[in-house]
């Protein structure tokens, strides 16, 4: 990069670690300039059909990582961003991390992930289980019947729904599948907190995913009565997830020796608590004030937004106290399929002449609102936002022999933004205003698509000014870690970068999409709160017929592991 | 072709007008053997957007033709035909046509069309209104509302809806938009009967088109007092369609001097009453049993089936004494969409290396019923089976990131599929059974699609075995007509061609099928019968949204015709 550096300059880094690599990006502490960056891809990937180190098979709907991928981003990415910004790195005064959540492994009590211990190198379960380990989902049902039928107080803070994803449904798993691992799991621990453990040889656990993923609601963790009931070998989990809190932000440690060697940095600057990708991009956006949800648009989203007081938001991931910034209640929400959809059309619906984003959206951007007659519910990976059900799926209504591809793509745009408002709707009437919106990502250079956003959700729309905003935001996260800043909504707002109001909702349009987006709602509640559940019938007719036809058990999870040459 | 042709070899010939085109065909008499044909395309083709004598403009759903371009393919085709044969047309003896209906025009009484007269060449309304003309729409809501309102005993005959294509619509149309060419029109008649008027100068009303689209039951057309009560003007509409009743397979008379002229044929032979293409099939078929149904299957689904009763069946398009053969009870069903579908699917909707239905069937036909999680609904041409509604549009159910285009394509081949099973389930709910299906028309040759029907309706599948069903079946009324066989039924079991049992039903997957088939038909009646309205109410989006871009106004029919340069 080139940019000026003056001889008072400050840096931090940040490193953001997503699902296939970890980017490490230096910023000038006075003002967010960013000045170098770096990224260094996971070796190991995701391992979603077999074990890297044996080539042992896994089931259906895992996915695992290696943590030493992890520290090979530190090792390599660090390094090369330094270079990359021609920065003496002595100038360096903190480094930050953000990560995809819930990933969360099973270590030692000195942070040894199980995984390297070699009697367990060929275990399955010993190993990182990535966000989107999704064999869990048996055990998160009990989760939730048993914490309706008990009447569990913190189960109103996330929707009423707890996800396979998160720590609970992938601990028990991992009780009631390898109970030998669990047992020898000391901590069970968020990726972002363990990378952290590395870095300063410190144990924290930042507040986001003790609150988001681990259920700390209120100070308190489940019960031990509630998780024995779950299974008596269960109680003492919290046990295992229990560990010094922190505020995002907050300093976790001082880089260690052994840090300082992996990443050229000065050994003993501050390392801030661990963080999630989407929470510290509300930072890097300067969507910290309540009100101003920041939309993080790629193969999903993932909606964050502070509020100032609690509420219960019906299917919502969760409502965390500190959970984006101290001192806010921040309230997360997401679409677990948005550019993954339009990549799907463009990829397995479009035909040649139409097989790209830019064909298709300049041919879709003239036609007037309601014109293609078409409205989809865009569930093709199912539904986390207000419903929680990954076997929802997709469905178009409205299609006719005129209907072409780019009325198709448009209304597969629309469905997202539709969702959108359905959560916008969701938390305004549990008493959390969202008044505008900030969009990151890879989707934001989709102009129509803001524009669909803008007047279908009725509000202005802004755009992050980064292209690295998860980095970003640890970077700005590390600044007030290492004082440079009082507190996180300072550094936001000196370091942070956004264009406000890029787009606004266009009141003709708007009007519009109102009936549409009513059409959408119905549909919405028509397939999925009950009127019909065709959709869950025909998953789980389809699930039969490939298993009639595979012969394979009903259960993924219950395929024997078997080692394959 | 080359037939071995004996001296005592009789021939007749059949003629088949279709949408585009007319084919004559020469059919050996002992036996159906089909010894010549030949086609002549319409020099006018469908005039949809501009009457071809001037260029005028026409307004939106209208389709015409010039009448000349049927006494064309008399001039070309049947001459080209006999060539063709290589045979002596002396050996001829009898010639019969089918046609599009309801396809109709205005004549004087001595059979000239009113847009042959010098002064009328330039009104719209004085050509021939192909069947697939669908500007008469709000005249047939109004013919609707008023029978059932009146409580007409007719009505309930024609599934409760007389459609926008027939008579009644169309010259409730031509009255109230050209009242002078109402007035001088002597005539409404079909082209079916045009014709073969033109033939053997003799008028007839064959009693399967007066019955199904000209509204004649128990021997009597709809009542003065109904039509004066739709328009004053219209009481004497009946004047201008009754004539004199022919059966099918009855001869209309011989031969003119001037038709033999046009066409080479023998002065003098027989005539064949006209008839209509989807019911001369049926004879082609050897489909005249009562239970066995003939689906003609292209770009949309004609179905005809005999039965021994008089029955009242929702939605069908009607039942007719004789309207099949003398003697039986007529019944026509119809799909709107079919293979218009399919062929949008494989045009619009497929990505390259799907680009073509063998290759789309060869990827779905491996496929366990059920595995692709698929439901659609088959209205992309909108509904005219149970629904008779043209505002109806398509849907699709079940959509994932993992859905692939033969899983769409194989679930919109099922869709049509559950459609003919709505129809015949209606049927046998009202006393007409349907024990086997024969297939004719272009379709035949999807195997895979054959035997999804075989599974999806349970029932046998036969296929008609000459491709050029209609011709075949015009012939076969012919040869009746000159007396060479006694009746309909006779010349279809000597003449005509099928091969029964080609497809059976398997048990295991028309099992798996029922399950499905439940969730279409919930899912027809949710958005068909008043469950959610969904669907016109996006139509009604997509027409306002569209006029309001075009500025062009509501009714089609109020577009004053501008004479373009």
């Amino acid at each position: 990069m080139s940019v000026t550096v003056e001889p008072d300059d400050r840096y931090v880094v940040g490193v953001d670690y997503g699902t296939l690599s970890g980017r490490a990006l230096v910023v000038r502490v006075a003002d967010g300039t960013e000045v170098g960056t770096a990224v260094h891809p996971y070796r190991s990937g995701v391992m979603d059909t077999r074990l890297a180190v044996d080539g042992r098979q896994l089931p259906a709907d895992w996915a695992l990582q290696d943590p030493d991928d992890y520290r090979d981003v530190l090792r390599h990415a660090v390094p090369a961003a330094l270079a990359d910004a021609g920065i003496d790195p002595a100038l360096v005064v903190g480094v930050g991390i953000d990560f995809t959540a819930c990933t969360v492994l099973p270590a030692l009590g000195d942070g040894t992930p199980l995984c390297e211990l070699p009697d367990l190198r060929n275990r399955p379960h010993a190993w990182v289980k990535l966000w989107k380990h999704h064999a869990a989902q048996p055990h998160a049902d009990r989760i939730n019947a048993l914490a309706h039928s008990r009447g569990e107080p913190w189960i109103g803070r996330y929707g009423g729904k707890i996800s396979a994803e998160w720590q609970y449904a992938k601990g028990l798993q991992l009780l009631e599948e390898d109970p030998e691992v669990y047992a020898r799991a000391q901590r069970w621990i968020e990726a972002a907190d363990w990378i952290v453990w590395q870095l300063c040889g410190v144990e924290t656990r930042n507040v986001c995913t003790a609150g988001y993923k681990g259920i700390r609601q209120d100070g308190r963790y489940p019960s031990r009565e509630y998780l024995a009931e779950l299974n008596p070998d269960f109680a003492d989990f919290v046990d295992k997830i229990d560990g010094p809190l922190a505020q995002l932000g907050d300093r976790a440690g001082r880089l260690t020796a052994e840090a300082a060697g992996w990443t050229g940095l000065p050994e003993g600057i501050a390392v801030a608590v661990g963080n999630v990708d989407a929470h510290v991009t509300a930072a890097a956006a300067q969507a910290l004030p309540p009100g101003r949800m920041v939309a993080i648009m790629g193969t999903s989203t993932c909606h964050v937004v502070n509020g100032t007081e609690p509420a219960e938001v019906a299917g919502m991931c969760g409502a965390v106290d500190g959970g984006i910034s101290a001192g806010s209640w921040g309230y997360e929400a997401g679409q677990s399929g948005v550019g993954d959809i339009f990549g799907w059309f463009v990829e397995h619906a479009a035909p040649a002449g139409y097989a790209s984003h830019e064909a298709l959206t300049a041919a879709a951007a003239a036609q007037p609102v309601g014109a293609h007659g078409l409205v989809a519910l865009d569930w093709w990976n199912g539904n986390r936002s207000l419903l929680v059900n990954h076997d929802l799926s997709g469905v178009i209504v409205g299609l006719t022999l005129a209907t072409r591809p780019p009325d198709v793509y448009r209304a597969l745009l629309e469905s997202t933004a539709y969702g959108t408002r359905m959560i916008i709707e969701a938390f305004a009437e549990a008493g959390v205003p969202v008044d505008e919106l900030i969009v990151a990502g890879g989707l934001t250079s989709n102009t129509l698509l803001m524009q669909i956003y803008a007047d279908v959700t009725r509000r202005p729309l802004g755009i992050i000014g980064s292209a690295q905003g998860p980095a970003l935001g640890s970077a700005i996260h590390a600044a007030v870690a290492a004082g440079a800043y009082p507190d996180v909504p300072a550094a936001s707002a000196a370091m942070g970068r956004v264009d406000r109001d890029v787009y606004r909702p266009d009141p003709e349009r708007a009007r519009a999409y109102d009936e549409l987006y009513a059409e959408y709602r119905r549909l919405h509640d028509h397939f999925g709160r009950g009127g019909d559940d065709l959709l869950l019938r025909l998953r789980a007719i389809r699930n039969a017929a490939r298993r009639a036809a595979d012969h394979t058990p009903a259960d993924p999870a219950a395929t024997p592991l078997e080692v394959v040459a």
